[in-house]
């Protein structure tokens, strides 16, 4: 780690602070090109954005650019470390966006004392952009914050980390119950962590046909009983029965699915899985359950993580650079489940298909086929842009 | 002008939409960059400016970031266009920000209902920025924003359309005094036009010694009988006396500064002014009288416009660039007075000097010399950013 901790902070610091910069995209050499860039030709497209709003499409870069914006609650996997300090994650954002989808970013850390200053902030920067992307934003602000904002801008809003990696992890599982031999609607799904990211798997995975979800927080089974529930999960918890613990719920379960911290799937818990089990160990950078252990304990299993460096990786830049490559390409004005299905989808189908020698060269690799250790597409793969964009706009 | 029409949109619609894109700084082509850009390695900048915020100066781009932000009130001469439409003006600064100081800047266009919930939203989202540039604001409102806001925030907040016209008016007016044989403790000043930049250019020319400044504006003039005064234009109202109208004021005065409107300056004032007057005519794209109208008159008047196809362009883009960079340069916590002046003194000193070849060839002139048609640098002049910029970051 102290290898890493070196390079990275050097990455960000040297030659210069940061990681984003902003060119002007035309022309910008003589006094001409400035009379047109600023005083007295850009009078024109003002004007004309004053008599028709659409017009700003047509003559700045606002459809085009995506705010990534955050009020650094939620930090990776570090909690709360404010605005600030959240600034190289939005800026990284932002770097993968571009590198990905060329959409260009403005990174936005909001200093904001309650949900509704947020969103306040939020809805008054709105025009300059043509969508918005939340980022780590601790639950349940998160999903009210969202909601609120889904309904008064005519843009694009999407929290990434709830449905990003629900996405992810929905096009992972399509291809997973395939080769394990399962189907959506019979398997038993368990959740371990209901926050942000796994309320909102679980409701897509609902909404593709999962009919067994036990979802599983660090007091136990989210039944209806539960008086600490809350709006967002409260409609994923299931009537009171015998099954209160995770190790109750792992009896027999299909799949497991862990968005909670290191370690927190016993390894015991693994034996009283089905035959043919799941397991997505999602905590970052510290898996519920290491690959090597999992495999060791039975070797019918297969597994994803959050990490690169196992196989299967579920990683967000999969899905939010196309998602809103989609949604702007169809001018659409919010991101609707169906967008979010349709995504997932694309990115398993791709998954099943031969892998291209460039993706090999990218990853140093000599094969790579669809099966227990490939189950969803690479970061790299260049024919993500035109797949999973193009199904997005279709379905937007 | 259909011709600079068709230009100008074309110019802001093809080959894309806008004028800015924004570029990762760093190498972001390989699964390596990418874990230094983002997860894991982008948490240890995190947890350095969770730790000691100065560190954010060190691992992001906020030290040289600036939001161009505006409510879209007072846009170029067109008035109140609103947010969306004055986009193309702030995409415009940020290409002049970066062409001529190396500045990124995102444009930030704010729809707020009262000039307190605008101060609120530029407060929340300012962790973002190393600087704030205030653009295109109605007075009297962008007097009571400019002042909440550097009272609130640690980073340099300017309003461009007071103290960016302020500073190059003062420059230029230095060396136009010098041309004409006059002193600014001495000479009669004229403004017309009282509001934001019209207050900022006086309060300045006051701070620099000037002592007789009369304020006239579509009333009349300032006085301290008015009951129509507010808070910025009363500190520069005089005492009541038989001076009442702008013709009343043009008698025997040195200089006339119009911030006003298009053939505002009867021409017959202009006999009225004493010997070798200054005129500068800002209205723009058509100024308070045209310099072959003014010179027709009399053969001893110095003028300057807003235009960049007359002589002595008074022209923004000759401060806030190097202004900005001589403050983020400096890590100054505000812009002040004296960084203001700083930056006059060193315009005007600047027109003095040779010109160098290579600013004759990009304005395609055979000569430039210091006299009453070059009183200001042109803004494609390189020595500008060191120059300029040093001034300022040494009296910050």
């Amino acid at each position: 780690m102290d290898d890493l901790r070196k390079r990275a902070l050097d990455y960000h610091q040297f030659p210069k602070p940061g990681k984003l910069s902003v060119e002007s995209s035309k022309s910008c050499t003589t006094q001409d090109d400035l009379s047109l860039a600023y005083t007295p030709g850009v009078a024109e497209p003002v004007r004309e954005i004053h008599a028709d709003a659409s017009n700003a499409y047509r003559y700045t870069n606002k459809g085009n650019l995506v705010a990534v914006i955050t009020d650094g609650t939620a930090v990776l996997g570090l909690g709360n470390m404010g605005a600030l300090a959240s600034k190289p994650v939005m800026e990284g954002k932002a770097v993968l966006f571009k590198r990905f989808a060329g959409i260009d970013v403005f990174d936005i850390e909001v200093n904001a004392k309650t949900p509704d200053e947020f969103i306040e902030t939020v809805v008054n920067i709105s025009p300059t952009f043509g969508g918005i992307n939340l980022e780590d934003i601790a639950a349940p602000h998160c999903f009210y914050i969202e909601n609120e904002l889904k309904k008064r801008l005519d843009i694009p809003v999407f929290h990434d980390d709830q449905h990003g990696t629900a996405v992810i992890v929905a096009a992972a599982l399509l291809n997973a119950l395939t080769l394990q031999g399962k189907v959506i609607e019979a398997a038993k799904i368990v959740f371990l962590g209901a926050g942000a990211a796994g309320c909102s798997c679980a409701k897509l995975l609902k909404s593709m046909g999962a009919k067994h979800i036990t979802m599983v927080d660090r007091t136990g089974v989210l039944d209806t009983s539960r008086p600490d529930l809350h709006d967002n999960n409260r409609e994923l918890a299931v009537a009171p029965s015998a099954v209160k613990t995770l190790a109750d719920a792992m009896q027999g379960a299909d799949v497991f699915i862990g968005v909670s911290a290191k370690n927190a799937l016993d390894a015991n818990l693994i034996k009283d899985m089905a035959v043919n089990p799941i397991i997505f160990a999602l905590a970052n950078p510290d898996p519920e359950v290491l690959p090597s252990v999992a495999h060791a304990i039975r070797g019918d299993v297969l597994m994803a993580t959050g990490r690169s460096d196992f196989p299967n990786q579920v990683n967000n830049a999969l899905c939010f650079p196309y998602l809103f490559r989609g949604a702007l390409d169809a001018k659409a004005k919010q991101i609707t489940e169906a967008m979010k299905i349709a995504a997932a989808h694309a990115l398993s189908e791709l998954a099943r298909e031969p892998v291209p020698a460039e993706v090999l060269a990218a990853y140093n690799l000599q094969s790579l086929a669809f099966g227990k250790d490939y189950i969803i597409p690479k970061p790299f793969d260049p024919r993500l842009l035109a797949r999973v964009s193009k199904a997005v706009a279709e379905a937007a």
